[in-house]
């Protein structure tokens, strides 16, 4: 149990939200019932000025401004990212710049999907050994950049940013109740990149919802028994979203109504560790998530990883 | 202050150990005193078999086999390295899977040279919260892939990896006594990598040696100012190596003997990450470093960042 006040949550979409209208052709043109099961209504793409750390950088000031903190008060910047890749330098110390924040420590990580949330349980375990305050973990993703052009990952993947502040004590926002993390490195030939850059998968897209399942059926489990609570008590779900049979997946593993399921899927496509923060700040925003409700975020990531966060906002 | 034990310390280094004479030739070919003044005798270059999380796993082994702790006791795994970079999977559950410890929690971090303290950070923070017990923190580069064919880089840069087993409250070992993390956004343009991966420094290596010092002297006072010590209290200076420069400014930074330095720079080149826990080891191993004697060590990396730790082993 931990004294970790959530204060602010922002997020970031880019100025080129594309519809389905006016996607590229795809090599295999898709009837419309099955860009209906897709679900996916539009996504966003990324220009060259709306980069890993300028997009983290303007949800994070959403965030912050949430919070009314400054970001030169800022101890602790997590920044996770795993569709733009380089040697160094890395994005979180170029996003310590843009933000005005130089007395804080700032570096990347990655964990695929995984990466907000482990990004939360990195910032949890700082804040509670006492050494910083005020922390920001934000997840900004170019995720449409990492599917192959005519292929019906453009359909699926977009690019966002979502942050959240978190700090210690604060008597102010909500509440990080609890977090869980697991990896599991014996599925980690599952799915890769290839020479140019793409997404593959290489297990059958059903055995991969099933462990996405799995894997949140059981750091929901762990996180529930830790915190002797039962999914009863939990007032809104918001996992990452992955793909709408990944989410069908979860919902069944958890035996959940899906009105109890939240995400802005629809509305963004698959924006990896930008997922969940993106999605609090539309449900915020539309009054649907109220302070003090309990919520429950779950999500997997290619390596193999899964983690898990309980809050309230 | 912490009650942190530092259980095991372990490495692994390339079977193939280049020797000067050995180096392909260069470009521009470099005078013996030139070489002489460069100070790197041997480096590893590791093969296609000795990947990021193969050397890792070896580094581990020995490192655990110290600790006298089976694998599947981690409770958490931090692999350091810049030097490969993907996608996804990343590597520490790759590095998870080969060791057998399916119970931890395992992902990469970078930061560039300071990978490795960092790490030790993040484990510390980890386990001081209370979260795990038993930590596994890896640095692990093939640095050697990083430099130019032809430049005077594949005269300095090597492969290695190094680990150290990190428990909570021992009893038994040596102690981490305390650790200083510090990002510098503002620097973040200073070297990078070319599309070839080759690393490129944008500013004049004097520069760069006097930021490296100025940053090391930095952490190292604030260590000493939080844990009331003075330099005069320290036995050893394990520092990155980084190059003959850098290591000529960090002790010109500190004002202390070079007696007090210990490196193996001239025995493996610049290993990046690695070159804290392949000093530790070796230094041990002859000896040199002898139970409860007090050690601080200190990196900085491109990023900008910096790092330090206080210890015994």
């Amino acid at each position: 149990m931990s004294s970790i006040s959530i204060t602010g949550v922002g997020a970031y979409l880019p100025r080129n939200m594309i519809a389905n209208a006016d996607l590229p052709p795809l090599d295999t043109p898709l009837d419309p019932s099955e860009i209906e099961r897709i679900g996916v209504a539009r996504r966003g793409w990324a220009s060259e000025s709306e980069g890993i750390a300028e997009m983290a950088a303007e949800a994070a000031r959403v965030a912050l401004g949430r919070a009314k903190l400054p970001a030169s008060a800022l101890d602790l910047i997590v920044l996770s990212n795993w569709t733009q890749r380089r040697y160094i330098p890395e994005f979180a110390p170029r996003l310590q710049a843009l933000l005005g924040a130089p007395g804080s420590v700032a570096f990347d990580m990655c964990c695929a999907c995984a990466g907000f949330l482990y990004g939360v349980g990195l910032a949890h375990s700082f804040l509670t050994s006492g050494r910083f305050e005020r922390a920001l973990v934000v997840g900004s993703e170019t995720t449409s950049k990492r599917a192959r052009p005519g292929s019906k990952g453009t359909l699926i993947l977009g690019d966002a940013a979502g942050a959240m502040v978190l700090e210690r004590e604060a008597g102010r926002g909500g509440r990080l109740i609890d977090y869980e993390l697991a990896t599991r490195g014996e599925h980690h030939g599952i799915m890769d990149i290839s020479a140019d850059g793409w997404v593959r998968t290489h297990i059958a897209q059903d055995e991969l919802n099933r462990l996405a399942g799995r894997s949140i059926a059981d750091i929901a489990a762990r996180l529930l028994l830790r915190n002797r609570l039962t999914l009863e008590d939990i007032d809104w779900i918001v996992p990452h979203s992955g793909t709408a049979g990944v989410q069908r997946a979860v919902a069944d593993a958890l035996g959940v109504s899906p009105q109890k399921v939240l995400t802005n899927y629809a509305q963004v496509g698959n924006v990896s560790s930008a997922s969940i923060p993106t999605a609090l700040q539309q449900f915020i925003g539309e009054g649907k998530i109220k302070p003090g409700e309990l919520i429950l975020s779950a999500a997997v990531g290619t390596g193999w990883y899964a983690a898990g966060a309980l809050y309230t906002t």
